[in-house]
């Protein structure tokens, strides 16, 4: 075998006897298969390639370096799933070519005709596998591997993996593709710069050790990113997330250590984030904004886990075709719902504006941080807005979403105070200590149980007294 | 025609009758003009290329995947505009190049004539487009497109956009040459990695959503980062910026959902940052230093945004060269200057270094966080250190800026305690809350109209009472 | 000489008499030496060729754009050490290849010869240089240069430099290799995407201005990242970091305006984080776990920083191969041992979770947070947790690191709250603030000379008062 077999990018090969110098792919030039009408079956040649003349696990202190596989800019169908069992493999493109697929399908044929282009693009996957009853098999790529030890440092980066189109209604994303699902346990993978669209599931990864996903573009799809099994030390950093109403934005169960930090998470998501039974954990430096009530759900103890400097925002859906959808969660649920213990929230802004005839159960007052179950959680200097507003009726083009939004959320003058439960606190949680997140009649809790001092009010003072 | 012409990358035609896999270019390979004279022209050719091969918007679930555009490091004079309307077009270099032009200028021709490099490098853009009265005609790149969809997907990676050099004096900065100019709506940009400098505006966008400007080098720009117009749910991170004292470092407004996170802002810059009728945003993270007052700046009814766990510092200009210059505001401005509702400045560290000599208006006693107008915001646990310095006389060359700046920032020995206000409320502005932010004497706050609570002080104590 | 030398990437050369598009280059295909057998003596023929090219300092408002190196993934042995002397050199790879040679190291061999690979990979560099004396001389990449201007925008990108194996006790990753030593004032360096495996000493800068240090994986280095000498405005954010037990994980002396912000920093680390000298830094939105007292250190007079929103987690050891090492400290040094003035540690989370038996000395009360020299030091709204938990005894074999990790981390039910010192203020520590971090019993602290509120308890509360 030599080192100059067709396909590999040019440049990288310096001379028939050199093995190892073959590393570098393009999914174009490979010459089994053709990448634009299955990029799946070129891809695991391409990788049969790579174990063919890597068999070796050591030799000369090295052995199995992998490679990297090349996707220039194209449409690239996905008909055989690929299946990576390799370290050391990174999947690269040059362009995560989001678009708005939800717009698309929400504008009339006859605007669509006009229209500069209609799909995504970059470097795009279009996932065309056929249906299945199980999410793993209905993946795009599938990583697994038995055996010791876990697989490292796979890489997936700058490139677009689409799910299309299907029938039914697509406002749901549910479609049955999942992008990226990693079945085993995984060591310092890395997902940047990607995009993901119209995945009913963008990102699902099991069992993972030091995982980056950094600087994607996950939205309009039903779930965006799901840490499933258990795992620890992960970095979910610096991303654009935004998923279904009936999906997950971002998912953690069972993990340990996981920072979750400068992410810009727009609606819808059913949530915007929700840690199940996960501890020692950060959510830091977020924005986050949704639509429906329970932005936040800690479930099943989750314990120890900092929440601080977030911004939530959760208003109304301003955009007509998505407003007969919702999370199915009333506004009692708690903007902010904790299960757990030893848990801190602290220095968030939390604004919620919302009109007052949409508040479920009718005339309720909403609550914004429930403290459910558990104890000595810690929540200190949260401030917290709520306002009514009253949207005019719009009478814009499905089309037009984007103005929509920005005039929904930069419409911020002249809103009325909505009267709210700042914080509430469970009889089944004690111990918490609440400061300074909300007035004496905005926060309920029993002092007996549980440490509070409220926010002063103007006219009131918190005195001083000398030490004796 | 072929997907083999010439110029595009080697390792990414296939054959000569796959169209989709010719989308990966190299300025210097292209046969239309000569990118090293006019690198503008080029990309426009190679713009037309791609538009003529793929003209049609809906072929087999596809059709218009975009390109990428690579510039290899080298010296690339642009005397044409690029104009960019298409999607989905990564441009794409191999060096962001910085290096500091300024103390380049400020240096003696004596000494320069041993300096090892005088001129920016990496994947470099030379701008020298001739002048005009239009900042959008005379950027670098500009991105504009009518109709619909929105633009989408445009990135900007790993090169450098050099203003070059230009008559009277550079220390302004004020060229009149803009790097990027996205004067159209878009959706879901990228520009990261770059190199920006000696620009009177390096990236100006209008109408952005979820833009995310990511890990570049903006310096020694007139302006470095503006967001104009509206948009919403942009992602401003791990950038490091800094503009001259006639300009913006960071500059948006009527956005909303925005998130400025995690960058380095150094001097100069009229303002680190100013928001403009911007709601629900975040400033969560930042490291910003600056030489004058008015570091961040909220005008404009400025609602519900989040100043969080951010490091303010304002010394004195410690460089010759730069010391006759100023943002011409006073001591009384407020080193943060809040217009506006319902805002949130929690949990920051603010430090304020300066020679007494130099306060203006003389003998002032300087303002640290100034509510100006609006109500109920939000001012907790802001740690304010203020101290008076006395630099000694410098007699160091120009080319010395670092040491001379290093010397300065680390200087904190021995310093005195400046008498300031730690938080100023003006009778304009009401309902608000400052917790923790000052002690009772450093506070200017009518207590009738806004809640307080002073930050202890030594041999005073906050009783606690048993609850009845 | 010409453009179109052999070595330089396929699709950047024009045409013969085009110097400057020479200025790709790929290891693999430079006619000098081999990059396998030494890639050290490759770069540095690159080098020496590019400098024979680029020889004029200013030609046409330019003439020294630098170059970038292409690594490809392979095993590229280096016995050389390179040298780098000239501004603009990016050196990129395809794969930052870490794995754990931490449990190769600790795994019986009658179990290796079962693995799928042994060795770290992607573009790798395996570090075979003599041993020496001194850690600048046994660096893989050393960068040094005098005179004018300072050395500028060199780049580190995607490929791994792995310290191979050695004689002795691996466990203490004590090697005398070092990755990256930059020996002279350096300006807009970019290190970013790396692997960094098996190095006595990872990344080592000097006299930095504005580095920026993004999303690397940095571990199982003895010392991971070291900013000596002086320097300014650098940037550590997003990275995987842990060092071994004898050394720092991130360490920087004398500088200013340092941001580390969004690092997940695990285990070992002599340190998590250390100070010496340092001021107006932050230190932002980081998860820190260790397995020693004296996780955050500011020694020197560390002045003016910012700590806040970050997680810290002090645990024991789980993974038996480890446990016979620690730092030495004892558990009444303070997990954060503060020396210094006015620092901020604003809204941090602190868990501290040990087997009573093993505290030292024994049947001591540990300290979290320390103030041990220095003043007006502002802490408040920090939520410390100290619980005690007896681990079982593992039989688990060492290969099975991960899992008795992520046990670990996340067993948090059940556990028994530890009596701790919150705070401890030590008389050399005066005029301090400290606010909620801890009860009336569990902070102390003399009130004479410092400001204190203890965190009110359940059944407790402060008071407000009506203005008169």
């Amino acid at each position: 075998m030599t080192g100059t077999a067709p396909g590999q990018r040019a440049g990288t090969h310096k001379d028939e006897f050199d093995m190892t110098s073959a590393n570098a792919y393009d999914v174009t030039t490979w010459p089994m298969g053709n990448a634009h009408e299955d990029i799946g079956a070129v891809i695991n040649s391409i990788i049969a390639d790579i174990k063919s003349r890597q068999a070796l696990p050591d030799v000369n202190n090295g052995g199995k370096p992998g490679a990297v596989i090349y996707i220039p800019p194209g449409d690239f169908r996905l008909v055989t799933q690929v299946l990576i069992d390799i370290s050391y493999l990174k999947i690269i493109g040059s362009g995560h070519g989001f678009t708005s697929s939800s717009i698309r399908f929400n504008t009339p044929a006859h605007e669509l005709k006009h229209w500069h282009e209609i799909w995504p693009g970059g470097s795009r996957v279009l996932v065309d596998l056929p249906e299945t009853d199980d999410a793993a098999s209905r993946s795009a790529f599938l990583v697994k591997r038995s055996g010791n030890p876990r697989i490292s440092s796979v890489e997936f980066a700058d490139f677009c993996i689409d799910g299309l189109h299907f029938e039914g209604d697509e406002n749901s994303y549910r479609n049955g593709k999942t992008g990226i699902h990693v079945a085993s346990a995984n060591d310092s993978f890395r997902i940047t710069g990607m995009g993901f669209i119209y995945l009913e599931h963008g990102i699902v990864s099991h069992h993972s050790d030091a995982l980056s996903i950094d600087n994607n573009f996950i939205a309009e799809c039903g779930n965006c990113i799901e840490l499933r099994g258990m795992g620890q030390a992960c970095r979910i950093s610096n991303n654009l997330i935004g998923a279904g109403y009936a999906g997950h934005s971002i998912y953690a169960e069972n993990y340990g250590g996981v920072l979750v930090s400068a992410n810009n998470v727009f609606p819808r998501g059913r949530s915007s984030i929700h840690f199940s039974g996960v501890a020692r954990s950060s959510i830091t430096g977020n924005r986050f904004h949704s639509f429906y009530p329970g932005m936040l759900i800690f479930s099943d103890d989750c314990s120890e886990n900092l929440v601080s400097s977030n911004h939530f925002l959760r208003d109304g859906e301003p955009w007509s075709p998505m407003t007969p959808y919702d999370n199915g969660l009333d506004d009692l649920f708690g903007l902010l719902h904790i299960n757990g213990s030893n848990n801190s929230i602290i220095a968030n802004h939390i604004s919620e504006s919302i009109d007052t005839r949409l508040i479920k159960p009718p005339a309720a007052k909403p609550v914004i941080i429930r403290l459910v179950s558990g104890k000595e959680n810690y929540v200190a200097n949260n401030h917290i807005v709520a306002t009514t507003v009253t949207p005019e009726p719009g009478d814009v083009p499905n089309s037009e979403c984007f103005s929509t939004q920005v005039a929904a959320i930069i419409s911020t003058k002249g809103l009325t105070t909505l009267d709210v439960t700042a914080v509430k606190v469970e009889q089944e949680s004690t111990q918490n200590t609440v400061l300074d997140s909300g007035s004496d009649t905005q926060v309920m809790i029993d002092q007996a149980v549980n440490a509070f001092r409220g926010t002063p009010t103007p006219g009131q003072q918190q005195t001083s007294a000398a030490i004796a």
